[in-house]
Order: structure tokens, then C-alpha cells, then sequence
């Protein structure tokens, strides 16, 4: 039986919890991404993870919470994101720089996590009041994040002007969509695309060969 | 009753199998789109457009087949669009003008089927032998008939020079994205987006303010 099945009580180890939380959310991401909300059950999930699905009423309460807790993971794992790696949008480094950082770091957070995307894109086409929750935790605090870096591009010729926040979500669409056409790309091709080409020439779509200010 | 409930017999007006099959393909494509190829029934296609679900099986086959007549009217509204528009690729008119015709319609046309744009992420991001039926008669023609002027606007230096697959699926994840956030660029930014600037915003961030040559 997996220890997550079993109640909690005296002498259960310190972490399990949060081991059982991360396991639960592991599989709560793929299925709301791909049934969404309403066409997967908590039962489904429960059971895609391992679990009981009563364990999973008492680690998170309802199907709401638990989808809740999955838009709280992704914003902690994008914060966790911005204060550990070269992500800053300001620096001492020319902006070419920076923009190529950023997207070979979107990029690889993404082709890790497809169903990132095709959670937010079900929620941004078939709105509901978890569409709030999405934008208040994840989408507003990366726009505010990214959008004075896409001005800076935007003055320094990389991108052509526009409204920031048009500019971001198409952005971040042109990227999610070209990353999962991989395969779509060598059909309509007949040429195979490899990862890294793929990322090179993503690279290379928004920004251009750029060169060392 | 609906007369697209009735089994065909002597003296049934012609025309009236298209028409019950448009009204089938209408109610199936957001139905695939939403819940995805798995997640509907034939029967609850056949409810949402009032028919009884052996009809559909008389009108279309099986679930899979109602699903290629969906791709396939998609298919033939695309090759309809490009006789009778002024979307040709080459032309006497400067580059810029022929893509702010090409950003204009496409724009137009997701706008107008949303569903679209998630029955096509849908089938990229979980491939099925469905996906094979969609490259070759929707994906395909659709960057074939783009790729040249891709290509010109890329040597006029209105977008950067990159694969040109790479391009058209960036281009149209970009344009996706954009119009189908609407909303949420309204939220993200406090101030509410409506679709004539929208459309505007689109086509400045993938064009700029392109002027005439």
C-alpha cells in the first residue's frame, strides 16, 4: 500500500505529506491539461497517482483545491525560477543577451512541462472562475515580470513596437505552439527537426542573430 | 422532429443531407475541440445539434469519420478562402501589404472559429493517427501555400530570418494566443482590450509599422 493511502497519526514520518502532495500534483497537472476540469474525475486522478481518492479529499480537499494547488506549484516553481537563475530582466548584460536567456529558459520550461500550455490555454478559451485564479497567481505576475524587458527589445529594434501585453501572450504562443509542432514541423517538411535545432531556430524566430552589441 | 432525423426515402428534398451535415460538422467541431476525440460521445455531438445519434451514424459513420468530415470541411473552407480572397502569396502589391492581408484574415478567421485553434493544439500536443489526416490536408497545404511569403517578409527584413516551418508554426501559435486572450490582456494589464485595437496590436507585433516601399 502506498504510504500516502494510509491516515495521518502519531509517528508518520515528517515529509510524507509533501511527498504525497508533489506525487498528487504530478499527475493532477497532464490530466486537467489534457480532460480538462470538468471531463476528468477526482477518482481518475487519484488513481493515476497511486492514491486512494478519499486520500486525495483529505490532501487537498476537493477537485477545485487540487486544481487550485496545481496554478499555486507552477507559480512557486516560477518564482523559485526568477530568484535562482540569470533570469533578472534588468542587468549589466546587453539586452540581446538577456532576451536569449530568457527565451532558451522558456523553452526548456516548456518543452519539460507541455501540459503547462494546453492548461492555460483551456482555461483562456472556455473562461471560468479558475481563469481568475490562473491570471491573479501565474499569467499577471509574468507579464509584470517580463514586460519591461520585452519594451527594452521593442526600443532596441529586436522586437517591432507593439502593446506589451499583446506582445507577451503572443510571445509566449509562438513559443508553446513551434516547441509542440516538433514532429508537426519534419511532416510538413519531410525533414526531421531535431530538439536542439528546434530551439535554435525558435531562438532565432523571435530574435533574430542578434550579435554582441 | 427534425427532418434530419427522418431515414432517407423517395421524395426527400435534395439538398437537405448537406444541410443536416453542416449542422452536424458545426455542432462537432467545438464538441472535439472542448472535450477532445476521446472525451465525446457521437451521442451528445448528435444532442447538441438535435438529431438523433443513429441519424449521425447514417449521415457521417463512425465517431473517427465524423471527425475527418470536420478536417476536411476545415480543409475546403481554406482552399475557398485562398481562390476567393485577395490572399494570394505573390502579387503586384508590396510584401508588407500582402502580409497585412494575410495577419488581417487569419486574425479574422480564428476570431471567428476559436475552436479551431484548440482542435489543432489538441491533436499536436497528444498525436494520434488523427494528427496524420490533419498535416496532410490542413497543415500542410496551409504552410505550402504561406513558406514563399514567409520567406519574402523575411529577406524585406520584416521578420527575422529563420526556418521557415519554424516560422509558420510560431506565426500562428503567436496569432493564436494573442486573439484568443482577449480577456485576459484586459485582466493582466487592468485596462479592457476590445477587438478592433486588438486586431491592430496583432498585426503591429508581427509586422510593425510596416509602411509602404
Amino acid at each position: 500500500m502506498d504510504p500516502c493511502d494510509t491516515p495521518r497519526r502519531p509517528g508518520r514520518p515528517r515529509g510524507l505529506d509533501s511527498i504525497c502532495r508533489e506525487k498528487l500534483l504530478a499527475a493532477a497537472l497532464p490530466a486537467f491539461a489534457r480532460h480538462g476540469f470538468d471531463g476528468v474525475s477526482l477518482r481518475a486522478i487519484a488513481r493515476a497517482a497511486g492514491f486512494d481518492a478519499s486520500m486525495v479529499s483529505h490532501h487537498f480537499g476537493s477537485k477545485a483545491d487540487l486544481w487550485y494547488a496545481v496554478v499555486e506549484q507552477l507559480a512557486l516553481e516560477f518564482q523559485a525560477d526568477l530568484e535562482d537563475s540569470a533570469l533578472g530582466v534588468a542587468g549589466p548584460q546587453p539586452v540581446w543577451q538577456r532576451l536569449a536567456a530568457v527565451v532558451d529558459h522558456m523553452v526548456d520550461r516548456l518543452a519539460a512541462r507541455p501540459a503547462v500550455v494546453m492548461l492555460v490555454s483551456r482555461e483562456i478559451n472556455d473562461p471560468s472562475p479558475r481563469l481568475d485564479f490562473l491570471v491573479e497567481h501565474l499569467l499577471r505576475p509574468a507579464y509584470l515580470h517580463y514586460a519591461p524587458l520585452w519594451r527594452e527589445g521593442m526600443e532596441a529594434g529586436v522586437f517591432h513596437q507593439t502593446d506589451p501585453a499583446v506582445f507577451h501572450l503572443s510571445f509566449f504562443g509562438a513559443v508553446a505552439m513551434a516547441l509542440s509542432a516538433q514532429e508537426v514541423i519534419g511532416r510538413i517538411t519531410g525533414q526531421p527537426m531535431d530538439a536542439d535545432r528546434l530551439k535554435q531556430e525558435i531562438r532565432r524566430a523571435m530574435l533574430g542573430d542578434a550579435a554582441p552589441d
